[in-house]
């Protein structure tokens, strides 16, 4: 390992104003595999280079925009060269900039939603196979231990076939504007133009679905959803639940509310099988649950030999010290890194341009089938 | 309170080797305002006369039948007579039972479901209506002195205009015999002849509805369903969900399954409202959850003051020492003893045939919506 | 079973006033095996009468007092005379009464404490081997099924040697009126006339004594303790922690309070042996924890096959469907039941005469050991 | 905030080999305030090189030793030099280096145990008042921010006057090998030449006293012990209990074991006051508990508004994504930060040597009073 290097990073976006970048730096920082050597930080150049002071990074690597850091990171050798760029500017951004980095030949650590339409991450799914460079997608919640813990069984099979799946992405963050017409009518999240075409789905709906497709390896075929708007005014849901039928005709459900008063993020997931049933929730991500037939419940925790390799290489410390959000967000980080150095990794250690497609899919297919009176509406590869 | 007599109870079904009998049983005598008297407790009379011997009822008030039971207990001066009948025979005679009971003017009290179809439930209704006797039909879970706590406290306004519903009703009792072509061929509640129309819908899924509307005194206006049989040659449901939408807009979700592997009786329901939500899980029934923007989450117990009545008058212990669904039932009979001596009782005291007809009206409408292609549905009052 | 006959039993104390009464009548009830068929209900006869007439009990039997009780019982011929007698009265009163009871003849089901002291209680132990009675002390907790069952398991060697035992009983009750000198001193559990020679260790510190005995098996050698009265006027001890040595060395922790404020009856026991260890809690009784070196936690529950033949006939209801502490108390009648019947029974089935004298004596020891200054005090046989 | 500048950090210890550096490393990297710029990583120089190459460091200052270290950290201008310096060597160096960094005038981030003796925590104490130097000791727990809500809360006098404490810390970890002659024989915890005066007080115990005085403020007077070495051959405590006199006669509890077995790091901590009650649980850190006379349970969280302003500063994400330990460990390196810049911070933001000298004094004040024969032993200040 004596030629083993950090991995040179740099950012788009995340500077003094962001609470997003702060999240990304963490993750990259705890693995000691980066190291942020500059990036676009800000719209506001003066501010760029503020941030840039307090983080003591070069200023001559603290470029103005996106433009200029691709310019001047391409003018310098390889081996100095910023190797992975994380984005984290507003969403509407992500598509755009991930576009330009991937055909610059940059590994892209990339913020969710990955793109604002499905035919945009299609189309960077084929920029990416086109260009070889390595597209990582920050769905934080895939990188739990026991999340893992719970992919590697399903793979196993300790739960045999399954049968059932049920997600919950709950939060009540809206409850307190969404009554109000003026002030809904100022939530950036509820506006087309800068959250995209959904509000609910779109930004935690993805999370649930994600973490069904994420832990059971089965692919959605088509959905049944009912979405809801609260407000005839408000234009994007803010509510909603998805029927789910996977391609071997098992059921699923995606259920992820707005409205659901005082929750925060209760994500929880559900998956049953013939042999056995996993239960994880996010509030309390470090207990598995493993239900099976006549046998005392089994409560999984991180850090034991118990567990499966992916779920202990997504672990630093002993049984009984609780990690979280960070290293969860950490561990996707390490996968990253992994496949920008050419290394052997796990599948499922980060999630990449796949889960974006499968994604942005998603939501539009919900946003159909409610538009469409509630009717099954597919979902192609 | 010195003219205050025990009320005089008969049984239907119930005998030596019936499961339901002793419950209601132990409901009737733990409040302590019922006493047994006699029945028609088996269709085999020796074993009728074994049960009484065995409980020490008088052999001359233990009937062959029902017809039987009904012509004697009827040439009985009115002090003496049964007051109240327990119907606890197989689901299929409820109906056929209660109609002949309540015809001859006894008060009911009926195991669940109430009927084979809404059009018997609407009938049941009626004659209940003509003939003044008093129906309680045994949605335990009602009994819950918790569940009442909720329903007392959104009835205030405690949590504001409800703006989303969610109950589930998950168990895994089946997985064992579903795989197996000659074993879910020999299960009686897949057997439309003894179980009626829908298996997981009307024996838990309906559960979860009666939960819905009790607590929320919301009236369900329309349902789109996914049920699944998963096997073609399973002719009753036993898992699916449906979308509810109540008459005044607000989406509700009811999800029931009986191939939630290891599932034991996770009945929950969640109720979000514009100033708060509560949520309350039947497997720890003691624990009401109430939470609040901004606020710590409150957790609320049986037995203290800041409880309601309906919720205080439905304890027996000081708090902290956890009572269950025996307890749950007998507050059911303790609702119903009220009615019978035409004493003023709290709404929700007991289930009725309203929420009986509710309950086969849900059935019917999320069978038809499935067969119908998932599309709303609508059920009438 | 032709000839099984329910045990005709009789109540010393409550009446209408009474508390505790219902509690131990729904005890009996609930398994169907004793019949109320009189007692001595009240100081005042008139009260005893109009209870006896609520409860359509005859008035025959109904007794001005326990000596006029035990004169008309024994007149009657030996298959009509009460053959179990309940004593509910307040505390001084249960062992004058008790060894009345003994003396002549009845089986006993006695409230706690057993005694107002250890003296007394090895008296009553050896009148109960003199008239060869049955004699049940009602420690409640150990009825709860999943107490059974880890006391079914520890004897199975599940967790092996036992290595350290650590109960707690916390409750918060005393807080509100022991501040204040005037109504402490108008507190009858803080008056050594009424409530004996301890509060806080006589009411609950025993209790967690007792499920240390009796989940272990384990005999208490001696013990070193801390009681605390709070204040200089306050006779009686409010809180006291006592460290144990067992007669094979092993150390326990017996952990009592009154003034852990708001706490309601949060009595827990861990046993942790060299296989494994044990954890249960009174306030979620139908969870056990079993926890093993690098397994995952198991969560045992009533009504499944994995369970001890203990645990399965304390339990009436499938999985999923929680009892609570009346269910827990009718166990003990069952167990009592069985013993007066003379058949055969689990060790445990119900707490014994035995149990009174080791809680009895544990008090006084540790009495003993505050009162020597925090000293090792032993605990004879 | 233009001047602002990390604090330049140096390591001695923490090298390739060790566990504990990543921690703290970790820790400095969250928070953005600390840049590692070099050390004295590993007793092997080849072996610290190594580890400077993979974290990218200046050679020039990876130093073969501490007096290296000091020395030529000392020969750089002042805007230069190492201002921090983090000890995380074998536990008996600690006092030695920490010594010697402070006389040379450096500030020091050490790993606990503090020192050997009480008497050693004591000359740093002196020393540090002397050098005017910074000294934060990691007692992890103490960072989390639902802990520093509790001592928040407690000093605001939200429960009142406290009338008693208990703290628990239990482990399983030594069952394994305890009971092997040869393989107790081996542990390094279990050699007093390498582990010190105490195995399990030392380790853990002083983590649940430290607790107990820095939540409630209170000081302890005295300590009454019963420890176990389990075997004799075991010179050194692997469990015990220690009743608590605080110096306003309130009484309180510290509980550790090491043969709790399968326990991981259950630290629980209960602090009972006059108006209210406290609880938070080491494994689930993001939960506080707040009980009150008659209401209902409160549990709190972090993130939310109605938390202190100590918990709101200890706390990056918004409500409903779990930080852990790394995270309570930065904001004990936050706390520091802030000290070493002479900036202003809440009391408790760090732990100090206060702390260690406490702690030490606990620790020999426990050991002395089992020694003893379990008698109350004094601690001085």
């Amino acid at each position: 390992m004596s030629t083993h290097r950090k991995i040179r990073m740099g950012m788009i976006g995340g500077g003094l104003s962001s609470f997003i970048g702060i999240v990304h730096r963490i993750a990259a920082y705890i693995g000691e595999e980066y190291t942020l050597v500059g990036g676009a930080f800000d719209t506001d150049y003066d501010k760029a280079l503020e941030f840039a002071k307090k983080l003591e990074l070069d200023p001559n690597r603290t470029y103005p925009n996106i433009d200029t850091f691709i310019e001047k990171e391409l003018e310098l050798p390889a081996e100095e060269r910023i190797e992975a760029v994380v984005v984290v500017t507003p969403n509407f951004l992500h598509y755009p900039m991930a576009k330009q980095l991937i055909e610059a030949g940059f590994n892209v650590i990339c913020e969710k939603p990955v793109t604002n339409t499905a035919a945009e991450a299609v189309e960077l799914e084929e920029l990416v196979a086109k260009h070889k460079v390595v597209f990582a997608l920050t769905h934080t919640y895939t990188g739990y231990p026991m999340v893992r813990q719970m992919k590697a069984m399903i793979a196993e099979g300790a739960i045999g076939e399954i049968q059932k799946v049920d997600a919950q992405y709950y939060q009540g963050w809206i409850n307190p504007v969404i009554h109000d017409k003026e002030k809904r009518a100022s939530v950036w999240r509820l506006d087309p133009a800068k959250a995209g075409q959904s509000c609910c789905m779109g930004d935690i709906g993805v999370h649930a679905f994600n973490m069904v497709e994420y832990t059971t390896g089965l692919k959605t075929a088509k959905v049944l959803s009912d979405l809801n708007t609260l407000y005839e005014d408000n234009p994007l849901d803010i509510d909603g639940t998805a029927m789910l039928r996977f391609d071997n005709g098992v059921r699923g459900l995606v259920r992820a509310s707005q409205i659901a008063t005082a929750e925060e993020n209760n994500l929880r997931i559900a998956v049953y099988g013939t042999k056995g049933s996993l239960k994880w929730e996010q509030e309390n991500p470090n207990y598995l649950y493993h239900l099976q037939e006549g046998e005392p419940m089994h409560v999984l925790k991180p850090g034991h030999e118990y567990n499966s390799e992916f779920a202990a290489i997504s672990t630093k410390m002993a049984p009984g010290h609780p990690e979280g959000i960070f290293d969860s967000m950490a561990n996707i980080y390490l996968g990253t890194a992994k496949a920008i150095r050419g290394e052997e990794y796990i599948d499922g250690a980060f999630p990449t341009i796949r889960d974006g497609v499968r994604g942005m899919k998603f939501i539009e297919a919900v946003l159909a089938s409610t538009a469409d009176g509630n009717t099954w509406t597919e979902i192609d590869d």
